[in-house]
């Protein structure tokens, strides 16, 4: 299939005569695909059972008449007013018990039986009148479903049905979880709710159970409507458009029976919460994207203007940004491109989230450079068809890991998991050598080199897979925090790195969870850097030792060491030291591996390449604001103007170029 | 009526022999008008129906019998126990309906059936009672009223009525708030509530209502019991004590059937949430205050020591303080100064709300000073009474901007509606030059200059009006986020300025919300200024640029422009430039009207005009602790003085003096 | 009885294998007291009224069999879920009456019925089975009780019957509160109620009883326990292991029927809300603990590793830490320290706050110097036993100011009462001046200097008390913010400092709330020093002025007096001088009344003396991780190194020694 743009249009929104003239301007600059029908449940049953689809399959028929595809949306993420107060258990509740009603969306408990009816006869008509459209070439179920803790009858009875099924008896729930402490043994089933508020700190054990089930009833809200549409609609494909990463959903879990995976893709927004807004972020995003399902993906939401609606108004994408953050997305396995949001609402809670045009309908800047993307995107399509990206290196991403540290946090200014799972990806970025980020209980067959961030929780399958992998020569980076629980968030009696101290030839005498104080370790070369968060004090048992403290009564004691396992070798990182000493120790790995980088690559630029058969196409994106050069080790073509290039390229602001030999 | 002194006096916190005390020291120092009354419902009806006014005449005989006027207030701001016992709808609810109880008073829901009838009868009785009093002059309604969401039934349905009485039907409402955003038009009235919690981010329009309706809620509270006084206290007049701006309420509109307009004024505490304490702020206060009837005033509580309550204690006033701020209300408009309070209560919850006299009942520095003020208010009374602040100027304030800039944050940082409104009013100020500040709706005959900070929503009626005023002579300058939206908080499909496109003679064809970033703007003089929250990148359509921006993207591009417009002229200024920028500008186009200002003053020092007939008095104000040199135009007399000033004047720190030609 | 190192132990969480291990081992290392079964009343009591004690008898088996002694615990702190599902009552509410769920514990209501009868039934077989248990030596009622503020049915009728014990009528109540101030009148006891949310600013005087009662309903819940207890075990003592302060209980009253004081003392946790955490802070901890009983105490749970729980890991105790604040607790009365814990739990919600061994069992370096500790006391216990701590210095310290200062803040930043009862202890906590910290009610016989920080609410008989110890020759220091209220929290209407104005000589004739101004002072030698907080312009009354204020408008005002008082004398402090002041203050009074410091401490050493007839031990202890030099006035003999030392000793980092001459 080849690669092409699309638009997210909400023709509720606008008279018909706005959908004639929009559709004419779509079609001449190109766009493929339109998808909507997103959040108008209102429209489409004004009240419960009336349902009304004509302005549906007008609108439909405007853009499809016009060659356009359409992808249509359950509506669910939105409950309308009749419904919830008709049906108030639509409703969730906050751990007080206190109703949280609508405003931004995803107003619903996710086990809602009123829902579950509700939903199913609407989306039984809706998949049906649909199902063998023409146009209409897919579904995206709800919009960015989200982990909502709720506190309602029906999840109360959820959850304990739920731990039902995982523990034999209450006496084994009551073991694993160590309720024993502080009184918390419960005595009947009829003891145990969600963790009701006001007082936060409880059994982990539980917390992380209970983590798990709000993460299971999305998939359980998923799951009813996909069953639905997969009834229905045999020839259309199924999606979910999700939310970057960071999440408290378990996207792996989540997306396992849909076609294909597609994210929203705000980079101004990314991570916005951590305080890094660097273009790093944004490919460690869409890696993850792809990791999922270890396959290509869509975007169906993609920045198109300055974004405002909780949040006050950010800046306006500087000119370029468009359009080198789509090509962004196809560099690292996007198939298609759906642009948020055709023209900027003039009503609601998200006017201020702007769309590719202006409230004014005067198409400006930020379309011209759409249509800019969408031409060129129409140019190399065919030929970037079925490419994808093959690396030898895989970063082990663990949903449960970043559930658990974030319960407990291990010390003072957080240890945040992704934080530190992008410090170690960003030191391959920045060498423009492309990484798979997979599931952390993912096969590694074909990997040469696994980086694997705290695994604070532990299985036994997991640890022995990464003994396997080491011992048939493959390398393995451990850090500090690895080994420290069972999957029950019940410490372990063994001394840490636990479960895989013997492949780290090495135990930790003793931590000091130093947090933002300073720190340092240094090399064999006497080369010092600075260090946070944590020190694991290192006792070798096998290990050699490559970095030691520098500082505190630890001073000399190792901090970095390798071990020889197997055929292959585990290093184990005690500590967090600054960006630059991953970039060190990965770069003198991969040297030793023959995966160095092909190009030295200037500040913020990146490189990510998607091969087919043969065929090999280097994307390089000018992330920055200014002008960057690049050396080339050999001579290329570019695919966009035709030239070629000898030694020596150069980028514009926010440029694009893609290379071939 | 010549210009006074008043106290706040609470006789039922002190004994009867104290009353004597106090009211002997009061004519000895020449206080003139007593306030009581206020807050002392549980003393004047102790329990249902039993209403005990006997204490209250002997007090107001005591007070009376010296020769002082009597202001009596309803005390409908604090509800008592027995009230809120047995009628629990006195109290309102928050979003999430949990009852607000009783603390730092106002303690009840504007729209409560009981308050209405337990308070009719009430003030029915009490206002016969005090109607034909001799030394009554007049009542002061309730205390401070101040914006209460209430989410109670009682506010539910009048909310749902006063929509009703608004929109022709609820397919009106539906179709003009663009409820069809995520699914949430009403297929029912029924289904309409207050913006209940707990998710914030509601629709626009739906918010601005609510906030419109809370305002008319005060306006309710405040109706009922106007109707009663008017009814039986034709000789004595109504105000109620406001709070300065910036408020959530509409003070034009429920002022419009009161007397006059009184305001609390504490120039330690004012704009306090906003960071800025400069003296400058004191003065917009005062001067929106007087632009609320467009006539003087009264200042019912004047700052008279430390204060201290749920805040902590603050700094004790420096000496010169509580004589320059009352010197400076008079200076802008007020017509009598009450002071709050006579003592430090000993009791309650105020109680390090300072008083003139401290809890030890031995007067000390702020009373002498006190003294010495209500001295020279005798001495100058006369002379100064039917006096009027006149201008050629009128910055007009908006009500409906605050509250929807509020809604939605335009930038990182925020768009503070009266931030920006005081940063233009403080130019005029350090030039010396009075302006008015007057309702956006307000009729501008007589004005030569309107200065009109950003009419984020914009009606026909208010566009026509600024139309018709520039071209007839008038000069308008106008400001970013002007024509945004309608009266319904929709935005306006029409390239910006919107309505005032036309007169303004350009169009904004991008812009950028640049929060703090750093920004510079150039005139053509090749100064540069610097810019923050907002750029609009302007397009001419006929206006002439007067200033480019400097940097970004948009280098070069129009930031500030200037267009003919019939006889007179519109200005745009498309960012946010620094205060240098506003002084410049306005200053230049003073020049030009022939309104340039009389004397350069110093830092600090305030001048304000007082005119009658072809008398003319200049208050010149010190509002620094420092002392200052005024360097005069012409000769002039002190009137405190008797001296005769020449060319230069000394102001002590705080010094105050008023000249006369 | 000789001075011992126990141990925190919580069979119900190991294996009875764990428990043989552990009792070898502690045996080994010299403990001598386990105390357990805190907690464990769900195992105790795994439904209602089913004892299960069987596992416990064999827990004290294994400990007394190999010579331990045991401690136990009533487990009321921990309701299990049986009570809290089948009981609700036993669950406290907020200030909204929403139920305040487990979490960390003390999940129960003070005032609870259900918690009492189900409660005393429990104790009553606990205690039977265990009072007559050869090796069960005392008992610990509940743990760390701590201030509920709880709103519900049972605590409103509470409250009410509390206050009408203290006042003869509604009446008084109203007179003495002055609830006249905005209408607070209570027509009937029906309308008295907790102080419910949502509006805080509440009448002072009420809240501050309100305070005293939720402390009293803490004694309510020790009390039904005690009698118990003191009936049933007789040959046993009864404790309670309470939380440093500052605390909003009041322990003077809380302790009055217990056998003696225990203490969990963590000093990396003390005083973390105050932001101050130098080591000075502890022994001010101990000081207080000391005081509240006049004599020696128990450490019931001493620190022993990082602590982390609802707060992330903190740092690990530096080498010696553990040691050195064990030893300082001994130099400052206590007379027993038993460690928390043995061991860190591998379950529930405290998992990261370490024990002396970490979770895999490995004994590491925290458990060898704890094994060192262990024995150093095992060598000096005999000698040791007995002394006590001998001193002519009282600090008043009042939970009454620390309440009410509380409640009401009296100038911007705070006005600390704990804080600035430190700056003065420091002071001669840094001359190695030993100084009781007492309850400001008792009796002051035998002391030469009581310094008494700011008697906010004073009471006429501690007025007297105070003149009566000046008059006969003693020298007191008072503060500003003395006198100001009486006993009810009502401003007295005198002069400050109200009834002590006449024995210090002295009004204030204003006062300036600075907070964190920059302001100075100066003494007659012309040094100046840094003030904050509050200025009392001080008017001389027969007084002798030693320091004047040195800026703003008061400059050359007095701010530091002294006044001849009977035989006595009486200083007046009207600010918060820096530290240096306090030191030179406290320096010069001391020379003159021959109590002048032995040693000349460098900074971060701690000196403490313990008396045993004519026998005296001298404690120095090095709190910081810094060698330090002492310079000795006389030779001294060296306990634990049996040296002899001359002129000067140097103390390692975190080294302690106890000398004797």
């Amino acid at each position: 299939m080849t690669i092409r743009i699309g638009i997210d249009y909400y023709p509720e929104q606008w008279t018909p005569e706005l959908w004639e003239k929009d559709a004419a301007l779509m079609q001449e600059t190109g766009v493929a695909v339109v998808r909507m029908a997103e959040f108008a449940w209102s429209r489409m049953e004004p009240t419960e059972g009336d349902y009304r689809f004509e302005w549906l399959d007008a609108a439909i028929e405007v853009f499809a008449a016009r060659g356009m595809e359409i992808v249509l949306c359950t509506p669910t993420n939105t409950t309308p007013n009749w419904m919830t107060s008709r049906y108030p258990d639509v409703l969730p509740m906050d751990e007080q018990r206190q109703i949280i009603r609508s405003g931004v969306r995803g107003h619903r408990c996710n086990n809602s039986y009123s829902l579950r009816m509700l939903g199913s006869k609407f989306i039984e008509a809706m998949s049906q009148r649909y199902a063998k459209h023409p146009a209409v070439i897919g579904w995206q179920i709800d919009n960015e479903m989200h982990f909502q803790e709720c506190h309602c009858d029906t999840c109360n009875r959820a959850f304990v049905a739920w731990l039902q099924k995982r523990y034999s008896s209450l006496e084994k729930l009551n073991q694993e979880w160590g309720t024993v402490v502080w009184s918390g043994e419960y005595s009947s089933w009829a003891e145990v709710t969600t963790p009701l508020g006001t007082s936060k700190p409880k059994n982990p054990s539980y917390l992380l159970e209970y983590k798990r089930f709000c993460s299971d009833s999305v998939g359980y809200l998923l799951g009813w409507q996909l069953e639905i549409l997969r009834s229905n609609c045999p020839g259309q494909f199924v999606t979910h458009n999700m939310w970057q990463y960071p999440s408290s959903l378990d996207y792996y879990d989540l997306h396992k029976d849909l076609d294909f995976v597609s994210v929203d893709y705000y980079p101004n927004e990314l991570y916005r919460d951590y305080g890094d807004r660097s273009p790093k972020n944004g490919a460690l995003s869409l890696d993850l994207v792809r990791g999922i399902k270890r396959r290509n993906f869509w975007v169906m939401e993609q920045l198109s203007g300055a974004q405002g609606a909780w949040m006050p108004i950010q800046r306006t994408p500087y000119p370029g940004l468009i359009r080198a953050r789509s090509w962004q997305t196809i560099a690292r396995g996007a198939d298609m491109v759906v642009h948020f949001r055709w023209r900027s609402a003039v009503v609601g809670a998200e006017q201020f989230w702007h769309g590719l045009i202006d409230h004014s309908n005067v198409p400006g800047r930020r379309f011209r450079e759409f249509a800019e993307l969408t031409r060129e995107v129409k140019q190399l399509g065919e030929l970037l068809a079925g490419s994808t990206i093959d690396t030898h290196i895989a970063i082990l991403h663990s949903h449960d890991q970043h559930t658990a540290l974030s319960l407990q946090a291990q010390t003072e200014g957080g240890m945040h998991y992704m934080d530190n799972l992008s410090s170690m990806h960003n030191a391959f970025l920045k060498m423009g050598v492309g990484t798979d980020v997979i599931n952390w209980t993912e096969e590694l067959d074909g990997y040469k080199l696994v980086i694997v961030p705290s695994l604070f929780l532990l299985s036994e399958e997991v640890a022995q897979r990464l003994e396997r992998f080491a011992a048939g020569g493959g390398t393995v980076v451990l850090t500090n925090r690895t080994g420290v629980k069972n999957m029950r968030n019940v410490c372990e009696m063994l001394p840490l790195p636990g479960l895989l101290a013997k492949a780290a030839g090495i135990v930790v005498s003793e931590y000091d969870a130093i947090g933002n104080s300073e720190h340092w370790i240094r090399n064999s070369e006497g080369q010092t850097f600075a260090a946070k968060q944590w020190c694991d004090l290192l006792e070798l048992r096998g290990a050699e030792p490559i970095a030691w403290y520098d500082n505190d009564f630890y001073e000399g004691v190792p901090a970095v060491t390798v071990n020889k396992f197997g055929e292959g070798e585990v290093y184990y990182v005690g500590t967090w030291p600054e960006p630059s000493y991953f970039y060190q120790l990965f770069e003198s790995i991969l040297k030793e591996k023959g995966l160095a980088p092909k190009l030295q690559l200037p500040e913020g630029v990146e490189l990510s390449i998607r091969t087919k058969g043969e065929e090999s196409f280097l994307f390089l994106i000018n992330l920055t604001n200014e002008q960057r050069e690049v050396t080339l080790d050999v001579p290329y073509l570019s695919l966009l103007t035709s030239e070629r290039l000898e030694k020596k390229m150069t980028l514009p602001a926010l440029g694009v170029d893609i290379l071939t030999i």
